[in-house]
């Protein structure tokens, strides 16, 4: 029976699983992201022990995964000390001497959700430090030249915010410069943790998460988006995105099943990366 | 040697056309758009007259494109006098016994340019009376549950347009109600083609499409995407959406050679339509 690997790879952590052909973890390490040298010797040594016919990485970004360019597998320009301008899938594919798919760690969720739903045209989109997407249709990810971006659309201004300036370093009020965790203690000074359910910058980021919903709909007419990352983990979150959806959307489109059209992931700890790198790993066999 | 038909179906006039295998038009015929049963009609007796192997039909939207739906091959509800849910495709298929590709009038447009820039990866805007997007990935179009309705996303305010509340019934501010052809006028009390070309108005219409750009290209990062439509027929707009553009990126994205990225068709009149009605026609024999 053939085993394969996942490997998220995180600012902070990475998370290596071996899985089974039912997408059941056998075995997982969590090792911390110290140096880039270190860190991949330790990837290298759990995959040395734990044995696999074939791993996919679901790595924070930016990374290059255009099979086509010299910096293929590398993690690009990154504000992570050290890990700017680093090859992530050669020194992991050389050392095992398995085949390797690279791809981000939104990606690596969209992919686990699609299995997970029996959807093969959906979104995916993490609200936490950042914001990132990823787009299946008909079971491939959406991506010409490089992975999605969508954290940075831009979206429209909320009356009650008028005056912030947004925390994107290059695009100021952009969707991620408005909406993502930094946003809110950037905007009020206390810490989201620490708002309660009732203040207003709650509606304020519900209304630029279901401007990004709204125009996913749009460009991509997905048949279900999937809202993960730690601001969505607010219980009265999703209730509020769906309410401002339905507002911008006017009944220009029909959404038969809203409840079924915007969800939270289907498994809590970003498990749907796992699982999609399992299904990634296994896809570079067949 | 097999002919193929093109139906570019549009609100004023339906143009029907043959052409050979190389894409080359053999003869065509513009019919008004009158009555429902009467331009049918005609477009059936024009091709009873030229016989073609298969046709493509790009049309005027909202249609029903999606095979497994009860109204596939409608028009929608349009605010064109009686074409309000009826049947395109149906009595052409029936009538002229051959197989019948239906699909949106950009979507023939991104199709056509698709094979005349030899880029597999793009995005085709048409900015006019309204506004609508195709997108092609790897040769296909994306789309999962219907056809793409991109014109409708929302944007930033120009901060010299705040007071304007837009021409969209639906959405009042969103892309098309803010820069279609008709916003021009709403805006300032004058016709496009009599406002000169130093006008702030350019600008902020610029301003609007280099937006659509902007999120495009960060939620397909496509190859290539052509600007058509009236109002890019303005010889300087080009040139401003192009500027619009470079500032709200940011270098967030290297675009290696932005006039290759960004471009109006690589025919006049539209012709692209045809060309890709030509090959989706082909391709329904293959």
């Amino acid at each position: 029976m053939n085993l394969f690997g996942s490997i998220e790879a995180g600012g902070t952590k990475f998370l290596c699983a071996v899985g089974n052909e039912k997408n059941q973890i056998i075995t997982s390490e969590v090792i911390p992201t110290t140096t880039y040298e270190q860190t991949i010797k330790q990837v290298n040594h759990f995959f040395s022990v734990n044995k696999v016919s074939s791993i996919a990485i679901g790595s924070f970004g930016p990374i290059d995964n255009n099979k086509n360019s010299d910096k293929y597998g590398y993690i690009l320009n990154t504000p992570k000390q050290g890990w700017s301008n680093v090859d992530l899938v050669f020194p992991i594919q050389k050392e095992l001497d398995i085949p390797v798919f690279f791809t981000t760690d939104v990606n690596s969720s969209a992919y686990g959700e699609m299995h997970l739903n029996s959807c093969d045209n959906l979104i995916y989109y993490t609200i936490g430090t950042g914001i990132g997407g990823s787009v299946i249709q008909n079971g491939q990810f959406v991506g010409g030249v490089g992975h999605l971006e969508m954290g940075h659309q831009m979206v429209k201004k909320h009356p009650l915010d008028q005056d912030f300036n947004g925390v994107c370093p290059f695009h100021h009020d952009c969707l991620e410069g408005l909406a993502s965790g930094p946003s809110i203690e950037a905007r009020t000074g206390i810490k989201g943790e620490n708002i309660t359910s009732d203040s207003y910058v709650w509606d304020v980021q519900a209304f630029y998460i279901a401007q990004a919903i709204f125009n996913a709909t749009l460009i991509i007419r997905p048949k279900m988006i999937i809202l993960g990352g730690g601001v969505m983990y607010q219980d009265h979150m999703l209730g509020r995105v769906k309410a401002h959806f339905k507002l911008l959307m006017n009944n220009y489109i029909t959404i038969e099943n809203l409840d079924e059209y915007i969800k939270t992931p289907s498994i809590e700890n970003n498990c749907s990366a796992t699982i999609g790198n399992f299904l990634l790993a296994q896809k570079l066999l067949s």
